[in-house]
């Protein structure tokens, strides 16, 4: 029987499961809930129920894996806890510092309600952080680097958006070039802020705008973009749609080691990312994670994990006999 | 307490292992088995006994997990079977072929003995094989490149060295730059074995040995070099022992994949290690996850896993908790 799948959210992110739900031969999207009106809401498969939030209770028993698809900031912090009682959950939570408190309050909903929740599911945190712990575990003597990007940052783009006479604008974040390749040398550089990576920006200004102005705005906006090398671009709006509305995104995990005699021996392990589609990218891990969620629960387990405590097979539609057979 | 790990054959590898947990805090190298001599055998810490594998039963309560550093043609088939029963061990089992097979052997006598063994960990396989199981269940609809090197092949070099008038050799394998970037390029490449990879061999001629013979027999070679593009370069010792005794290698792990409407967005996921040594860095991992079966067995779990079956938080040191707080 196939693995019914419920979304909660139906943005860029519950748009994504959709799609990656449906590459799965093992899934079946179930339904997609909506705190809208649900007679209001469109959604591409014409052949699946919008149900009311407001319905869900209802649903408890037609959907083994829910899919939050909320954001971090004011979403999944209310959402996770009060949905991981009645259903098995994963959530896409991604605000670093807050993750051992998102954790408890879902293992304590997810525990009282006998259903696995698989938090902080994407790609960082998600299969970054897979990366930095075995890197970790494998060269204890080392030093970690994570850069991001080339990809559109969503809360530069907002922040760019506030100034006063800009229409529209959209923010690259640039890994620098020299910076990743001195990581991947070995040579272990101290890097800066600054020296990691450049913002990029495309702005279309309102007509009559006071360009100077702006771009003074955006190089010097605290936390931002004054700790960065930035560089504005002022373009027309058909250039804006046409080249720069794609959400495509990346980045690197690299870890620089030594083993042996007084540290002889130097090794790189390199992780990487280069995606068209950031939000339909993580949607398709959140769908291996919900597998694997399906699975835990079915083994009677209970509680909140991360991907940390996974075991990779979980996530595979295949047998433990076929991997070992093609993929180990 | 510390982990108490024992060592089963001390060549290269065995001795990768010895440096490996001796970085680690919390490891403890108690003992060193032979099946030479042991008064012959001298190794680096002169604090550790060194015994012969005969007394290896005295030992079945004074270590936590023996790592097995014997090869995969004739030592490890009949080792691992054979010390599962008494110890949790872990081994680098590298046949991919033979992998079910073995790990039949392995799983019944882990069973049998009540004890946990980690069979076929290292890098290939080993980290690239959790890197092929995690991208194919996050992109179902993609293409599998992996590539090797630029690294030393043992198997490739003994082949050289057993024609006639060669003193030494060594043999690179060499990934094509080009395939890489098409790959990379999200092109989707149909490549044969000679448009991946190239061979690169460095001989030590005897005194007046016919070098045309040699690099004619060196290149025609099945299965080894015939279907490579293969260049030869005669050196002498001197050059030889200064600049090709390292054991360095590495490689890529690629999946291209597509998402949404009709496919239309493209992701590329990469794993690569760049290595100054092979069988230090293939040491650090037995060790990582000599921690993981340690765990394993303390939760009463019995017979054969692989890497896919290990959540990754087994292999760190850290608990739960500093691992959400500090790696997710």
């Amino acid at each position: 029987m196939s693995i019914r799948i419920g979304i909660l959210g139906y943005g860029n992110l519950g748009r994504g499961v959709e799609y990656a739900a449906e590459a799965c031969e093992d899934m079946e999207l179930a339904a997609v809930f909506t705190r809208r009106d649900p007679s209001a809401l469109s959604i591409r498969r014409k052949d699946v129920p919008v149900v009311s939030v407001n319905e869900i209770d209802k649903w408890k028993d037609k959907i083994d894996v829910l899919i939050l698809c909320g954001g971090s900031a004011t979403d999944l912090p209310v959402q996770t806890p009060k949905y991981a009682e009645s259903f098995n959950v994963i959530d896409s939570f991604d605000t670093h510092a807050k993750i051992p408190e998102h954790f408890a309050a879902v293992d304590a909903a997810a525990k009282k309600g006998g259903k696995v929740a698989i938090i902080s599911v994407g790609w960082d945190p998600g299969l970054f952080s897979l990366n930095r712990v075995y890197a970790n575990a494998i060269l204890p003597k080392g030093k970690d680097y994570t850069f991001w990007g080339r990809g559109v940052s969503q809360g530069h783009s907002d922040a760019i958006r506030r100034i006063e006479g800009v229409k529209n604008a959209k923010q690259y974040t640039v890994p620098v070039e020299a910076a990743l390749e001195a990581v991947r040398a070995g040579k272990n550089p101290s890097l800066t802020t600054r020296e990691k990576h450049t913002r990029e920006c495309f702005v279309v200004a309102e007509d009559g705008a006071d360009k100077a102005r702006i771009e003074r705005e955006i190089k010097t906006m605290p936390n931002y973009f004054a700790d960065y090398d930035t560089t504005v671009h002022f373009i027309d709006e058909k250039e804006f749609n046409e080249k720069h509305s794609g959400l495509a995104h990346g980045g690197f995990v690299i870890r620089t080691g030594a083993t042996g005699e007084n540290g002889a021996h130097n090794h790189v392990i390199e992780f990487s990312l280069k995606l068209d589609s950031n939000p339909e990218f993580t949607a398709s891990v959140l769908i291996a994670y919900a597998r694997a969620a399906h699975r835990l629960a079915a083994e009677g387990q209970k509680g909140a994990k991360t991907v940390l405590d996974i075991p990779p097979a979980y996530l595979s539609p295949k047998t433990g006999e076929e991997l070992r057979a093609s993929l180990v």
